[in-house]
């Protein structure tokens, strides 16, 4: 039953959290960034083709030219890049006695809106075809459509409107909140953002270093599409694990079906980056 | 100190429940509806000049020629008009099991985005125009721009996006949340509209009611820029009373300032009833 094996864990997708080979800072971006197919990425392709996942790699810092980046690469189970999101918005906040970081002193934002396909990335042999075929409802557990971005993206609505009417049902944000903005808000923005797009939303954080310049909330989560807590952890180092049922988002929508009823004659979110 | 007084009390802004006048529900909605300017809206009128408040009066079912409609009147200290909503984003939900509800059965939905501007809804007398002038802090505290919809208009983001970008620093929401919705997302959804937005949010329920055939979650809340609950209350009739900083809109938006940072290059909220 190897092959079967290996198509369910097709059906396994892995995340990482924010800049998980740095130190989470400008000023040790510039020491640790690597470029797009630097050890990181051949480390990441590896990885997921060993283990058979799609893997979500977290973001690290990027150097292209005398520019650098907060990106995240995206592999399939053969270990082929499927994305790569730069983060859009950069995290430049000043909360007055509080927090204050200005990610723009060194990073340069991306410009785009990063979805994926989980259905067409596999270069599957005939006999495991047959197989899919055989065994449709493990086959129909790939993921579809997933949206990425990280951390402070999450904030500009937008971007997950964006990704969710572009068929998405999964939204993933590796990301690092703080000791100011984690408590008030992470799980407010995932429940948010599940609740509005009915998707699953997924967010991966470091773990907690009180002595690090930058603490991290931690508490990563997944949320379901009507706004629940499905999987999550405290602050510390650890691993968490959540069973999607991509049915519940048709189910959700049935119920509440705001994703029909909205009202297109008076307001619209447009898409920019479909014409570039 | 009469002037005075009256002058405070001008930057008193009441508001009420969705449906005030009438039980909840499609069957009773024909036998209460009343024209705009039926005795529900001259009520309304004459407390909101009695007690030279700014009225948001809830909602009522009002009928016009053979159409009915959910709808909220906004009148000034002086008694006047100041502005209509009628709701827009008609519920219709169907969560198996827990509730069925259909307004479009009765209802027709508005077609505008409710914005008012409580600054110049005043006709001063030239001697409170001094005082103003004389004590222009109190001045002030008027409300500026305020955004209003109903109930399950709060599910569609791009309304209260389209409104806090008009300039509204607070929206305003009669609404009735049920058994199953209320506390799922009433207080999600506020305060996400809230920090989205960085505006104070208000959401004003009828108490809850376990013999009336739709049961309302109550709990009217007021939620500031932060996404902070600052007032509310528990599910039986109440008055909820709170004292809203404006200066706090433009402190929450310099801290963490997502209203700048958007990248309106990749992606805009287009508000299509400017151009009707």
């Amino acid at each position: 039953m190897d092959g079967l094996w290996m198509l369910m864990r097709k059906s396994l997708l892995v995340f990482l959290k924010e800049c998980f080979n740095s130190p989470y800072g400008t000023k040790y971006f510039p020491e640790y960034a690597e470029p797009l197919n630097g050890p990181t990425a051949k480390k990441l392709a590896e990885a997921a083709k060993e283990n058979s996942v799609y893997l979500v790699g977290g973001s690290f810092p990027e150097k292209e030219g005398t520019k650098y980046f907060n990106t995240s690469l995206v592999f399939d189970p053969n270990g082929e890049l499927l994305a790569t999101h730069r983060k859009v918005h950069l995290f430049d906040i000043d909360v007055p006695g509080k927090i204050r970081f200005q990610e723009s002193e060194i990073l340069s934002p991306g410009n785009q809106v990063t979805t994926f396909n989980t259905s067409t990335g596999n270069s599957l042999s005939p006999s495991l075809s047959l197989f899919c075929s055989l065994f449709n409802p493990i086959w129909a557990v790939e993921f579809g459509q997933v949206g990425l971005a990280i951390c402070y993206d999450i904030r500009f609505a937008e971007l997950s409107m964006i990704m969710a009417r572009r068929g998405c049902k999964l939204l993933v944000f590796p990301g690092a909140f703080n000791m100011t903005t984690g408590p008030a808000h992470w799980e407010l923005l995932q429940r948010a953002r599940a609740v509005d797009n009915q998707v699953f939303v997924a967010a991966c954080s470091p773990a907690r270093d009180e002595t690090a310049t930058y603490v991290a909330w931690g508490h990563s989560t997944v949320v379901n599409p009507w706004g629940q807590v499905i999987a999550t952890t405290e602050e510390k180092e650890g691993i968490v694990y959540a069973s999607i049922d991509f049915d519940e988002v048709a189910s959700f929508r049935d119920s509440l079906p705001i994703t029909k009823q909205r009202r297109e004659d008076l307001y619209g979110v447009e898409d920019k980056t479909e014409s570039k």
